[in-house]
């Protein structure tokens, strides 16, 4: 039955959100949501994330001041995905230096870089 | 450090498979790898998951005939999640019918369809 509550229960109360450019269609970078940064997100316009790595509520573009700003969000049939349509601050969503974080082409066994880089991450992310 | 390895390990065996269609960058749904649907796919070039709900392979398609075939694959910067951009056969890769899997918008509180059904599920998938 189609619901309008995502079901984070079946993530583990964490649920993928794939970041797509809204003007272009290119697909951005992959992070995950919890129950708070859903609600961060659809209160600010701006995306928030989970962070497995840090463990914490994250503002994208926090440190960078690359905000992504939301466009649209749609929902799967399953309610256990959702795509973020975002306006891209910065020109850059990796945090490598990348417009997107998917840089690399599969080719048989070898990962091949397919981009530029768009900024220095040591610049950005000043110590 | 960058490696040409998925690292299974960051999900326990699982990693999110992001697939967009090639000709029209939507994105069409979100699925699940381990290693056996990973390799499936980069030899037979048909999109393969592994089915958390009936925990097994999965050749996309194969009760409906909607065949994936797979025309670039991207990689993200940390290597656990990747793009397939597919060749969609048949029009719809949704179970419900719908050429997209997220076919349903995200306004304030309410989930709304914002598409309109390819096919009718109860013929696809005949008993």
């Amino acid at each position: 039955m189609d619901t309008d509550k995502l079901q984070f229960a079946k993530g583990d109360g964490l649920l993928p959100a794939i970041v797509q450019e809204y003007q272009s269609g290119e697909i951005l970078m992959l992070a995950y949501i919890n129950e708070e940064a859903w609600a961060k997100t659809l209160s600010t316009g701006k995306a928030h994330y989970w962070s497995r790595s840090r463990n914490k509520l994250w503002l994208k573009g926090e440190s960078s001041g690359h905000v992504q700003l939301i466009k649209e969000i749609l929902v799967d049939c399953d309610e256990d995905t959702v795509v973020y349509k975002v306006e891209q601050l910065g020109g850059a969503a990796c945090h490598k230096g990348y417009h997107s974080c998917f840089f690399r082409r599969v080719d048989d066994d070898a990962f091949n870089i397919k981009d530029k880089p768009v900024f220095d991450p040591a610049e950005v992310y000043k110590k």
